[in-house]
């Protein structure tokens, strides 16, 4: 066994697997924000030397990927996994790029949950001792284009909307390693608050976020201040809020002291013109492997729940009047392999 | 433990999952298929009670995995992980299914190899002791509809054209029960032999079906003689051929004798005008779980080697003058946990 059950789907790592390495890449816009010395790179070339959207978010994809292999000093030959996703149709981006990896692949699909994802999925094989990498990316030009309108269209965005991050952050686990290291998690069931505006992704995620905290809390016996920090993927500005308060008022849980969200940090809401926040795939996973991990192996957080949350909103459904379910997924990382 | 690694990605379980319900349903055309009565239900209305071919396929995935459920008297609370996927934009037909069905949900995207992809994920946690289902899903109109032409242009379709199954299947797997077992599995390299039409899937997909056979048969110390049954997911005539070929050309390796494919035998190539057989996500499945899984419950079928295949083609990409990468996973069920 490598993991035992707290809850119906709340695991406990019997052998946590270790994070041995991560590297984040990120779009001009997101260098330019409070964080852009932590990540790995930042390109200026929002093309990535590519002639489309979707060729510019693979390579930047497949850079991240290889920077954390660099850093660890694997080869792709010892990575026995590659579990991840991202929000282009046929998820694109991280298939084509997979194909110049050469490392087995498992595609994922839970739109911006996908980062906690591909962790869990990666944990259960490293916890065995593979050594797997999780990773996604977006890419602002081609989320626009695919969910709303093509940037040449010049289409106003409502104060709801997020601005999706052109951004990629991998994680490379393995069994045998320092900390931090991913000690439980919890899926997420799908969750739909009846929100039809594709714009205001951050209210439709919100109820998912809370019903996951929750469940995660409860089965593993926590409370909010035993985390340094609990961090949700990128339900935004208008998110962030509409779930503290559900929290409280639906599940009697204050986590205001100890929660901050991926979408809000990315940017300076008060300089940068990104409305609600930053979104995507490549919002929490750059922050988590730019931000969250170095400080955790700088001991300046210990434990931390990560809860990705994912809108799995499609164009076509919303057409056809349908409102947008949404998941998330925690997971928890410590610097001790409690 | 719950797995030992075999090879770069083989693993063999410890605790084998055990198969303890399976059920598949399909439309008309597969109903009149070779292999109609095996399938737990017909359904002759397209639209499946809805009004679009999306929701049309979601009520058809979720009528499948609590078909699979009743038959092993489990409520939807007593199921911890619903792995699955399917072939729409943003997996709508799955994350959409899993909203009515309150199973904690991870949204995977393999194209036409999701099958296996759901297998494996199932498998690492069903082998853990938690009880989890795989399933994926297709509709023949939607697919169309999105990867080619809507319907209503009436296109011509070619000869090396396969007819995307309506159908979906579902597997729900446990660590304490009898067999059938998935007792190993390989996860597949995404690998681009260059093809770049739409209508030849098979020639696509068969060189991600060699290699990932090939290195399943090495890192197990398997030949093709100690299966019953090696089985490919929706090369369809042409590809199974290509496959076959390549099998012996370049690796060596002679199947034929146990060798079939999901898309060949699930229409009637004489009496069913489907070109060069079947596809989609549902075409293995439904196959898998309406056939496979009931003879070696049977013992008639004592050692199978199940190998979805998945084209990972994006009409985007398709137009951009990008080829077709592909990736096939191994699942190796056994009568016995050996």
């Amino acid at each position: 066994m490598s993991f035992s059950q707290l809850g119906q789907s709340t695991i406990k790592f019997t052998t946590p697997p270790s994070v041995i390495s991560y590297a984040a890449v990120v779009g001009k816009k997101e260098g330019e924000g409070p964080f852009g010395k932590n990540f790995d790179r930042i390109e200026s070339d929002a093309y990535f030397g590519q002639k489309t959207w979707e060729a510019a978010e693979s390579a930047l994809f497949k850079e991240t990927v290889t920077t954390a292999l660099e850093k660890a000093t694997l080869r792709t030959d010892e990575i026995s996994f590659l579990a991840s996703g991202d929000l282009l149709n046929q998820c694109t981006a991280t298939g084509y790029a997979a194909r110049g990896l050469a490392i087995p692949f498992l595609g994922l699909y839970g739109a911006c949950s996908t980062m906690a994802e591909s962790l869990f999925i990666a944990s259960l094989l490293a916890s065995n001792g593979s050594t797997a990498v999780a990773a996604t990316s977006s890419h602002f030009c081609g989320s626009e284009k695919q969910f709303r309108f093509p940037l040449e269209y010049g289409s106003q965005r409502p104060p709801s909307s997020q601005w999706t991050v052109t951004g990629s952050g991998s994680v490379v686990l393995s069994g045998h390693g320092k900390g931090p290291y991913i000690t439980h998690a919890t899926v997420g069931k799908v969750i739909d608050a009846g929100v039809c505006d594709a714009n205001n992704m951050g209210c439709a995620m919100a109820p998912a976020f809370c019903d996951t905290l929750a469940r995660h809390l409860s089965a593993t016996g926590s409370k909010p201040g035993d985390y340094d920090l609990i961090l949700s993927g990128d339900l935004g500005h208008l998110g962030k809020k509409v779930a503290s308060d559900l929290l409280k008022q639906e599940y009697h849980i204050n986590i205001d002291s100890v929660y901050d969200d991926c979408g809000c940090m990315i940017f300076d809401s008060n300089k940068q013109d990104v409305h609600s926040g930053g979104s995507g795939c490549g919002c929490s996973a750059s922050m988590l492997a730019g931000y969250i991990l170095p400080e955790m192996q700088k001991l300046h957080l210990h434990r931390v729940l990560f809860i990705a949350t994912g809108a799995l909103m499609s164009p076509t459904l919303s057409l056809q009047g349908e409102s947008i379910p949404s998941v998330a997924h925690a997971i928890e990382f410590n610097v001790q392999a409690q």
